[in-house]
């Protein structure tokens, strides 16, 4: 077997056999195999598809590239949940500790902003003095203690999807439906979690911007699934416009509180409940998703699930404060309330481009080495649907300098489509995807 | 301009810009776009093909990513020739001599062996002495004073096609018509000929082993040459056999001088009687190719290319002798005669294997690396039609060594299909395509 053959066959559209799936991940994750040759087949994979088979075998040659997390000590059936990424989408911060408040342990490993969307460990990281960086050990006997735990990745997991990701980055191969379902459940399956709730985003500033697109990366990833023996249900969640009205690291922690505080309602709430509530399904704590919303509303309007991210900041050595002050995260150097000045009907946005003003004013990374400011980013208050008046307050700027945040209104001005008629409102949730099949909303 | 941009339109099956195509192959040439992107974007060209006038931008971006050769102190139209490979195709040695014994100037830079397929200049290095790494200007000197000199290509033409070549061999992206069509010809416009003739081969030993694949190819590169204000003509010959009776690099010396000596008739003088009249047309040296051909024999009959071969051979530091007494060229260890052993006719060859055949000989460089043995080959008497007894000669291997002759023996025998049924013939010729449309016979 070598590499020219296995190319030589995605190219020609024939199907490549386990044998040969793993040679090839084991090429990449050992670095045997030289980028130009992974490069050429992840270009033949993007242009000529792979099947079902092919992709489930992918999966699996990635998760077993490196360690495979055992969290068999802790208790209770462990449900994970993963977002395919999204703007002001801190549904994570909202729904561990109130999934926790239910009993059910959630030790998570989340990621770091990629693009124009956030990353939780950069958003828990604004939090003064916690730390993301944890031993398993430490993990394992955090969620023992505490019920909640929300780390980076420990150990070498799936080294051969981190060499294959970096380049699918640099070979405009990111947007291949077998290559993005493996790289999520390959990393999820190595994490060691008993289920998974799967957040897939649709809508302009989702990676599947079609919703048949989105559909169809779901019901990937839950055949996935099925073969490697774990239950998942996936959700096609709506990315027409930012989740919360926070978007930025210490913006979206704020936003978390305030929701898990009761002083704020709506989308980012609504998201979390649904998702929250099917990981309780799949832990066993209910029989039905209204089931568990019911539950996760009872921690929430209790104050137990405040209570629980309370102590999951402490435990990861944080400020803990915070949960009652939110003036004590990160404030910036400029903030800046910004008017409409136009009426009429917010009609769409184009939600990529407002991620990527985030990023641009120091919240997210556009070189791996970038540092972050935590303070930065804005609140957008206004939502597809509201009625604009010129003195309606459009947006709040949180940014480093007056000419940052001049670049910053221009991008979110650019980005939103004011109309003269009502436009249809977007949906929260379009689809839920499980082994039985794709339910429609 | 970014490359992730540029692999992203080729992606999507959009037309580069000749400013887009210019950027990459700069890039390639000067190393500053990295392998594994030049990787992506061979293999979205592959997929997703190339238009003509992408085509030919990509020709004459890497034709103008180096040195263009200047012969225009050699008087005369100078045209050039070039074979997209076969087995036992030695036509430059019988046809170089025999145009320039015509009155036409021969300033020719040829190739080494790749793959399956004989090389020019292992060929002439057989030739004791003789060296094929001469000065452009010592190059041209020859050429004023002999008529004819075969050499290596002269300072750095097309360095992009060079990067771009040695990655194509290893990224399974060699059988893209668009990139074998922009290879040949950035080459052969940057080597300062006038006019092109084009072997483009047909059938089991070719790059193109279908009819309508080669067609397709010669008017690729066709339609190139009119772009680039350069008269081509490009003519479809059958691979489906090796052309000449004899394979290996000395063995190959020796067919031509055979040929030039009127000793051997048959395919090998056919073909290079029907490119060299080609040559004289565009030369302007006749009317018609028939013309051509009647002038090419007279030079064959009277000895005058015999003796333009001599002087070539003389020119470039080589034992001349070798004209009159071909014992003179490297022997082997090893010489056996192999018998048929069966009865029937030769229905078909897989060319190709027997291609790899010599290869593993040691007449072809397996790694670049690899030093050749100009001995070995083998002589193969027998074509497609021919009926075959027990005892007739099948073979004759020259080899290293008696175990190297068993795997060539059984190599050979496995690459013929011999049949009860007399087969059809393959044709020498199948189609002559220029500026005017094709010819097919």
């Amino acid at each position: 077997m070598n590499m020219v053959e296995l190319i030589t066959k995605k190219k020609l559209g024939q199907e490549l056999s386990q044998e040969e799936i793993n040679y090839f991940v084991m090429g990449a994750a050992e670095k045997t195999v030289p980028d130009y040759q992974l490069a050429a087949m992840l270009m033949a994979i993007r242009l000529n598809g792979m099947t079902a088979k092919e992709t489930t075998c992918l999966t699996l040659a990635m998760r077993d590239s490196g360690d495979v997390a055992d969290l068999s000590a802790i208790e209770g059936v462990k449900v994970d949940k993963h977002s395919t990424g999204g703007v002001g989408d801190t549904t994570t911060l909202v729904l561990a500790p109130l999934v926790a408040a239910c009993g059910v342990p959630v030790a998570k490993m989340s990621g770091r902003g990629l693009g124009h969307t956030g990353g939780t460990l950069d958003k828990l990281e604004s939090i003064s003095g916690l730390t993301v960086e944890i031993s398993e050990e430490d993990f394992i006997r955090q969620v023992k203690e505490t019920g909640v735990s929300v780390i980076g990745q420990t150990g070498a997991l799936a080294p051969a999807d981190k060499t294959l990701y970096a380049l699918r980055d640099v070979t405009a191969t990111v947007d291949s439906l077998p290559l993005i379902a493996s790289s999520i459940m390959s990393k999820k399956l190595a994490s060691g979690s008993d289920a998974i709730v799967l957040d897939v985003k649709t809508g302009s500033g989702a990676i599947m911007q079609t919703l048949e697109g989105s559909i169809e990366l779901a019901q990937a990833m839950v055949d996935i699934g099925v073969l490697a023996g774990k239950p998942v249900t996936a959700i096609v969640t709506g990315m027409e416009q930012p989740l919360g009205t926070h978007v930025g690291n210490a913006l979206e922690v704020k936003d978390a509180i305030d929701v898990l505080s009761g002083r704020t309602k709506g989308a980012l709430l609504e998201v979390s409940l649904l998702l929250g509530s099917h990981m309780l399904v799949l832990a066993g704590r209910c029989e039905t998703p209204e089931e568990g919303v019911k539950l996760l509303k009872e921690a929430l309007d209790s104050g137990a699930g405040l209570e629980k991210l309370r102590s999951m900041i402490k435990a990861q050595g944080g400020d803990s404060r915070v949960c009652d002050d939110v003036s004590l995260l990160p404030q910036p150097a400029v903030k800046r309330t910004v008017k409409a000045g136009v009426s009429g009907y917010v009609a769409a946005m184009d939600t990529m481009a407002l991620g990527l003003a985030a990023q641009a004013m120091g919240a997210g990374r556009i070189q791996k080495t970038d540092v972050l400011d935590y303070s930065v980013g804005y609140v957008l208050p206004v939502r597809i649907g509201d009625l604009l008046m010129p003195e309606t307050d459009l947006a709040v700027l949180y940014a480093r300098s007056e000419a940052e945040a001049d670049k910053a209104e221009q991008a979110i001005r650019n980005a939103l489509v004011i109309s003269d008629e009502k436009p249809e409102l977007p949906k929260l949730c379009y689809a839920i995807v499980t082994k039985d099949g794709v339910q429609r909303f």
